[in-house]
């Protein structure tokens, strides 16, 4: 039997395109306030990227959205010119932030499309529309392949514990459930110090009527011993082809936590990183470290106490049961063996 | 060598007892503000006590105060009448926090010495202000002796982690290291959701010139894998005669990730519980779950959200690396072999 799903917000409603412009969900102030900047230029798109409007799949969408905005503004262009100002917007769209795969990928679409057909034509700007909106569909479908193959290794009645956001990949993993008419409860670390545990991911849950429990990042350990938890699973930033997980920090914590529990941990990814053999191939981010000083702006620490801020951390392949990407579900030590390469794409994980 | 150490705001005015009466630091907005509450009567204390200015250790010192308050008051009435009040004393002040073994523990100490003294003599305030301040110091000098048990299994340059507040534990233990000249650095999980560890801990340490790192409560794990932290020590609110070590929710995952990387974990307390034999005689707190949802006031949720707030964990005997207690290090699985029962104390952790 299968049930529809409602949608929720960050799904259907993260980047609208329409006539008038680009219009982005504010992920800075949603779940509290919903609320849309609107970008009528390409300028205006890169600055809202620029200032954290959307992150995770969002700049996907939004930079798409930019260079449709370029390709109507050149419209009434000649080709060559037409091409140089595409050219510039994909310049100006990637600089915004220089290690978002996504973006990349978003404008290198665009951009294959201007050579092939040197700008031409009277319906420039719709044809650009067209690939940016094909891409977009591409991408969906590709998430939820993941959340497809995700949800297969879940059963009805999980206790399914996350961490941090993992856009696409949790809400049409949850879809999934919901559409085989499958019950499963939500635990929700809260992710500080940005709470997108707290803030998106059980809203995006709860919209689709998943039981959405929030608790505090120190708490999996207790939810698994008590049997609450039956299952881990997270995105991955980046899975690399050694099969270790870089995802937010907390995760390698809740690994360990279900391992010692024997509780299986799935980590979901478009696809894994063929130019990251291991770990040592990946830059792992500091972040400020007055981020973990301060909640929603109140500072939360003494006065006396300096802070510290790794954005992410790294869970070795042997804590993982299995990594479920758009191509099945694979096991995380095995990864170079079971994968063929695919150098044109590598999209981030969610 | 020994060094001189400047003990900290909440070991030195945590609770001053003075001609005016009792002044109570309030907890509720230290370190981000250092204010007492004046209480000039025992109802005041009470009050005090039930809202929470004071917690943890506190409400022993602040109990013993409010014993003074109400002798000072029946000092001009006959020894029949003193006695009277006194009773009532104890009853208001037991009522305050029915499951704090520490203000039982204050008052009972007075309430024996006024059966055994009749409430007697002219000096009858003064007597038991000096009953009231010999506890005072024997509870000083008896978490003196945790910290020194604690500090003896510390290296020097270690990397402590810690989680929540440890009261006088961790400052005599942070105290007794750097006496002897010892470096340490103590990193301290905020402790969601009322950041005990971000506001408390961290405040204290840096105060005795610790440097004090706060990280959130996702990154433990994490802090180990990198090498930055080489051994956990935690309070405990309660340890079993099995060796179970019960404490504010957290440490379980942590001491979980201890043993992952094998790095040691002890606890600190004054003694076990011996009317607890297991974890099932302890009765185990869940909390208002909207405090999940919340940090200093302000929604993190998503308002859709559910809260869930157990506030403590059990971490088994199999994890703990030894107990440091008032009397001695012991390992965790041979408690009750190796302590001699003393059912006249029964003191909680800190």
């Amino acid at each position: 039997m299968t049930h529809d799903v409602a949608m929720p917000t960050l799904h259907s409603q993260s980047v609208l395109l329409r006539d008038d412009g680009v219009h982005i969900l504010d992920r800075r102030v949603f779940p509290f306030e919903k609320r849309f900047v609107a970008c009528r230029t390409l300028d205006a798109v890169a600055e809202a990227i620029e200032a954290m409007v959307t992150q995770s799949n969002g700049p996907y969408f939004a930079a798409g959205g930019g260079m449709v905005l370029a390709a109507r503004a050149a419209q009434g262009l000649a080709p060559a010119k037409r091409m140089g100002r595409l050219q510039a917007a994909a310049d100006r769209l990637a600089r915004t932030r220089p290690t978002n795969n996504n973006i990349a990928t978003a404008v290198g679409r665009v951009l294959r499309h201007c050579e092939e057909t040197q700008c031409d034509g009277s319906a420039f700007a719709a044809d650009i529309e067209a690939v940016v909106r094909d891409g977009w569909s591409r991408r969906r479908e590709a998430v939820r392949d993941v959340g497809r193959n995700a949800a297969s290794v879940i059963a009805d009645g999980a206790g399914l514990m996350t961490y941090c956001w993992s856009e696409g990949a949790i809400m049409e993993t949850l879809a999934c459930l919901l559409r085989d008419g499958k019950s499963v409860t939500l635990y929700c670390p809260e992710t500080r110090p940005y709470l997108q545990g707290a803030r998106l991911t059980a809203h995006s849950a709860a919209e689709m009527g998943v039981d959405a429990v929030v608790m505090t990042d120190g708490m999996g350990a207790h939810a698994m011993a008590e049997g609450r938890v039956t299952m881990l699973m997270t995105a991955a930033d980046r899975v690399t082809m050694s099969g270790h997980v870089i995802n937010k920090v907390g995760t390698l914590q809740s690994a360990i936590a279900a391992r010692h529990f024997r509780i299986p941990y799935f980590a979901t990814v478009l696809k894994p990183d063929i130019r990251a053999p291991t770990p040592d191939s990946v830059e792992m981010e500091e972040r400020d470290p007055n981020e973990a000083l301060h909640c929603l702006g109140q500072r939360t620490a003494s006065p006396l106490a300096r802070g510290w801020y790794p954005a992410f951390d790294v869970t070795p392949p042997e804590l993982v049961s299995g990594i479920a990407t758009k191509d099945g579900v694979f096991p995380a030590a095995a990864l170079a063996a079971t994968l063929r390469p695919d150098p044109q794409d590598r999209n981030s994980a969610q």
